[in-house]
């Protein structure tokens, strides 16, 4: 029996304790051992949980912890104590992830464990995992990704004719979107999703700041009526090209023929092009409870088969990217398309 | 250096000495080491080329073997020689996994080598990969996938409004048919890649020959036209459901709505469900001399990583499944509808 802790029992750390008790047996087969949720610890007074992090690291039981925390601090600290204790830590914060991914998957590297943040880029779609090994012999020279559910989800309904604020509005009645929506409808979630994808395929380290963003507040039910007269589609997309490099982060023309085109509602679908492999795209939910969470759990599983082993993340040496352009935006025209 | 051999110096065989020669920076960014092809073995009398199997498994320098012949036989042969001196055999040859894939697996293991073969489904797409890694701990209910390019680029130019004899005439002119186009159009190639998916995740062994197989050969214009005002379009699918099980190859009707709706020309495209991630899709070329050597030299690195080590890949242990039955039709229709 493997022991782990959860470290914020919101909506995704309560998705890994459900992942785990529900999937018991596939988890079984594939690591040869089971899987125990020995701690959750969060700030709220639930039952069985712990509040002080040191009660997880000082347990030689523990050999893994999912930090489903979110934010920087207190995730930073204790994913920080944890791993200098040789205790690997999957993550889904993608804001820690980019602002101390890189001195974190060095500490792990140094303790002979592991950092992994799969789920913190594309929810449950196995993006990093692929790019890290599948593709890594690879020259990636673009990653193009419908990288925000909420986005996409108030885009496919003004395709459909809504206008910016009744599909907002739906949105947030359904749960997709926050009461607060910058974060999404601004498009600094997407940034600090591609930065991180860019990071990893480029061997430098991109940093959401460094990122131009646009979001999708200014688009209009005309911007769509003209763009499906083209035979195109409107998605907030983040785009790394290696050549530059240049990253963005801001509404494209999709046309019909692209993948991405028919990724609609809350998925994410995101597309690579290697030099050998030519165009692949990769498709699932990019948010939600149980797919992140699934993505939290196929890291745990990564690090138990690995203990006492670092697993390369490719983000331990990174050096900070000089500088990163926005691509040309053509004159006169609202809207960059997708080539 | 880790010196390898390519067996079978065909359109992928050859492809397998470019990608690494081409990418060789990059493949020892991820191996800390280079790759060497120091033999290629053919039957024909190409410059340099050795033809006995001897000459490279008695060479303690191999490490792996890239299969790439094609056929069962002297496939079969070589990879078992190759396994049993724990030789890793990276392979592209669907019918050699699908007839003695478990067998080979058990051998590798006995031997502490692996015995891999991502190319042998979806070209380019990681997809046994993703299935063993990132989706191990799932409960896949099902897979769906356009798995033969040819046959997808025939119906792509159908949609367009060629008739079949056209289509296939330009398929073969384009080099994407073969002047026998049997094993595509009818089904069979379709076939293995779905037996060797379905084995993989259900943790049975299918065969081929057990899988109702129907072509696109009797599909017409008509049908496509009204297809098409149904809001729907008309794949060749393989299709693995847990519950049966059932494993069946047709033709099925694919609504809009669905991402492998816009999978056209020679893209492969295999959706999978697992009972927590829900969707997922991966998109790609299935076939090609560099995509699918490509995949080729990604199982060739995995195996380098683990050399002494058998990599588990799920199917040295299936036993064979008892019955197949292939899902009803409803009464009356021609196509399926994938839902």
């Amino acid at each position: 029996m493997i022991n782990v802790a959860i470290l914020g029992f919101g909506n995704i750390g309560s998705g890994v304790a459900e992942v785990i008790e529900k999937n018991q047996n596939e988890i079984k087969k594939v690591l040869g051992d089971s899987l125990h949720v020995k701690y959750v610890l969060d700030i709220r007074d639930l039952p069985g949980v712990v509040r002080d992090i040191n009660v997880i690291v000082n347990d030689p039981d523990i050999k893994v912890v999912c930090e489903t925390m979110g934010g920087k601090e207190p995730a930073y600290t204790y994913t920080h104590l944890a791993l200098e204790r040789g205790i690997s830590v999957c993550s889904s914060n993608k804001e820690l992830v980019d602002a101390y991914g890189v001195e974190l998957s060095a500490i792990a590297r140094e303790h002979h464990c592991s950092y992994l943040f799969e789920a913190s880029v594309g929810g449950g779609v196995p993006i990093l995992r692929t790019l890290r090994e599948a593709c890594g012999h690879e020259k990636i020279s673009r990653v193009a990704g419908i990288l925000n559910g909420t986005c996409n989800y108030i885009l496919t309904n003004m395709k459909a004719g809504k206008d910016f604020d009744s599909a907002l509005k739906e949105a947030q009645e359904k749960g997709f979107a926050e009461r607060n929506p910058a974060a999404d409808v601004e498009g600094h979630d997407t940034a600090r999703k591609i930065a991180i994808l860019a990071s990893l395929v480029s061997g430098k380290k991109f940093s959401y700041e460094q990122i131009n963003c646009e979001g999708i507040t200014n688009i209009t039910s005309e911007d769509f009526a003209q763009a499906e007269a083209n035979g195109m589609s409107i998605k907030l997309l983040g785009v790394y090209e290696a050549e530059g490099p240049s990253v963005n982060v801001a509404p494209y023309l999709v046309p019909k023929s692209n993948p991405l085109y028919n990724v609609n509602d809350v998925f994410n679908g995101i597309m690579i092009h290697g030099n050998q492999v030519d165009n692949l795209m990769f498709y699932g939910r990019g948010a939600g409870k149980l797919p992140t969470a699934s993505a939290v759990v196929s890291d745990v599983i990564e690090c138990v088969k690995n203990l006492g082993h670092n697993i390369n993340n490719n983000f331990a040496d990174l050096e900070p990217v000089a500088s990163v352009k926005a691509p040309d935006k053509p004159a006169g025209q609202k809207f960059r398309v997708l080539e």
